[in-house]
């Protein structure tokens, strides 16, 4: 096999990768409207966020974001010796006051969020970002399946970064590739505590490759989409509330119950959804739209315990 | 093509990667003949550079290395906000009484070493890891060239770490894996800094096909050992005093007069050797063995300015 892989892309195996993903970045600036030097690679997006922070973030210093959102935040700021804020949530999953208040260093905003596939409203981040003292990055792993994006505040503040995956709407989790969009002098700063060649000629191959075919990806999304709506309106026939989502997963709930159970009986048939011993979230779950097929196997389970 | 990608390596994209890389590590255990719970993955040596210094050096933390050596230390003990101590080889590339002396948290001894191309005996190694009171990383890059290793120190010594890359006999530059062999104790701290996914799934299976086809690689060693011979006595033909090599390449010297413009000659015919403005390293070359053809060429240019 070794042989074949080696002919068929001998210089992606032999060749040292670009360390600047000089390609890449070059499809990523046209494909996103920003200059070439606003945008670095990262071997998934989880690279980019403790690249971030090794940049940034000295012992004691503040990191705050809103919870409950995307659970590596908190294990990344107490790795690198940070003090986590961790602000709730707005009821109607806005932005906290607290959470400006709090004068950070770094913040981060996950939009659309995780668990809860609530997105905000450009406008309500752009505002945050306008006062806020230190640096906003904006998480758009899921982006893809909204309806707006914040790569519009990328250069004309200098204080946002906005960070993307190629994980979920390109279905690359794969590869490991993730881009952040930034002020040419962070990225410098990120530059200094990066690996040279932190991201293979593959995934550089294939994310140049991804960003050529956006048609894929937009079939992908559109297709998701539509299963999200279909699974939304099953679990609300079922008496499950789903929060309105903007990403590729929705969180059910069924207030005041415990979803353990519930949870446990689909992972006994084979089901995997995600449910949360979070304070506050123990009435929920958290389901990724599959297939069709899965969402009615799902739904038909569900409603057999109903 | 992404269509065509895709479709050869479909769960290769889609999926996320395993974050312990089983696999690779079984398949390395074996080869290697170390337990699995002594092996991780990494995106590259590099990183392993990275999270050993990031999980064992706090600021201030002293690490050593005899010089001169890969440069890269350096750059990550700075990162790192270490500080570094560098120890000058003793004229015939032995470790110096020096290096121990600095009772570093940290010491990296590259063995094969370069730009020397040296290689210490491993009971040298043995030796100094007995009286060391912190961590002896033995980065062996290059060790598939030279004729003995220390992975037999790794199990027996819980402070000697070894580290290997794929970028060397392997020629599998491309897809940024390393390996890195210890303790799992140590192991359990790197992995408290590791991005879950640091090594794609690619690389993974790459791996695994380059260490379930040795002979290969062998093969690969094997060629560039009768062309490094050959390099070696065309340059001591040309008067250059050439360092046995244990490596892919050699350092062939002049005493007392700066190849630089040497170097620059040859860049000028595109010729692509290494010139060091490091004091003591001036009136050197480091050469790496390329094909027979390309051996040629180099030999009859430096012929033509003799």
């Amino acid at each position: 096999m070794l042989e074949a892989v080696r002919e068929a892309l001998d210089g992606a195996l032999r060749l040292y990768p670009d360390p600047e993903a000089r390609a890449l970045r070059a499809r990523a600036a046209e494909v996103y409207g920003v200059p070439a030097d606003h945008v670095m690679a990262g071997n998934g997006s989880d690279e980019l966020l403790v690249l971030l922070l090794r940049a940034t973030v000295e012992p004691g210093d503040r990191v705050a974001f809103p919870v409950p959102t995307y659970s590596l935040y908190e294990t990344l700021v107490a790795v690198q010796g940070g003090e986590t804020v961790r602000v709730p949530w707005t009821p109607e999953w806005r932005l906290p006051a607290a959470l400006g208040e709090a004068r950070a260093r770094v913040t981060f905003v996950c939009n659309p969020n995780a668990p809860s596939g609530s997105m905000l409203a450009i406008e309500e981040v752009e505002r945050f970002a306008r006062e806020a003292t230190g640096l906003v990055v904006v998480d758009e792993a899921y982006v893809d399946f909204a309806d707006d994006h914040a790569m519009r505040l990328v250069g004309r503040l200098a204080n946002v970064v906005v960070l993307r995956s190629f994980s979920k709407s390109f279905s690359l989790a794969g590869v490991r590739l993730g881009l952040c969009f930034a002020h040419p002098d962070l990225l410098a700063g990120l530059r200094t505590v990066k690996d040279s060649y932190n991201v293979n000629r593959l995934t550089q191959a294939a994310g140049v490759a991804a960003l050529s075919d956006l048609a894929w990806m937009r079939d992908n999304v559109r297709r998701i989409r539509a299963t999200r709506s279909v699974l939304t309106r099953g679990l609300e026939a079922l008496g499950y509330l789903v929060l309105p989502s903007a990403a590729n997963f929705v969180l059910a709930r069924r207030p005041g119950i415990d979803q353990r159970a519930t949870w446990e009986a689909l992972a006994a048939r084979g089901i995997l959804v995600r449910h949360f011993a979070t304070p506050g979230l123990e009435d929920a779950l958290r389901i990724t739209v599959g297939t069709d097929e899965e969402i009615g196997s799902l739904l038909a389970a569900l409603a057999a315990r109903a």
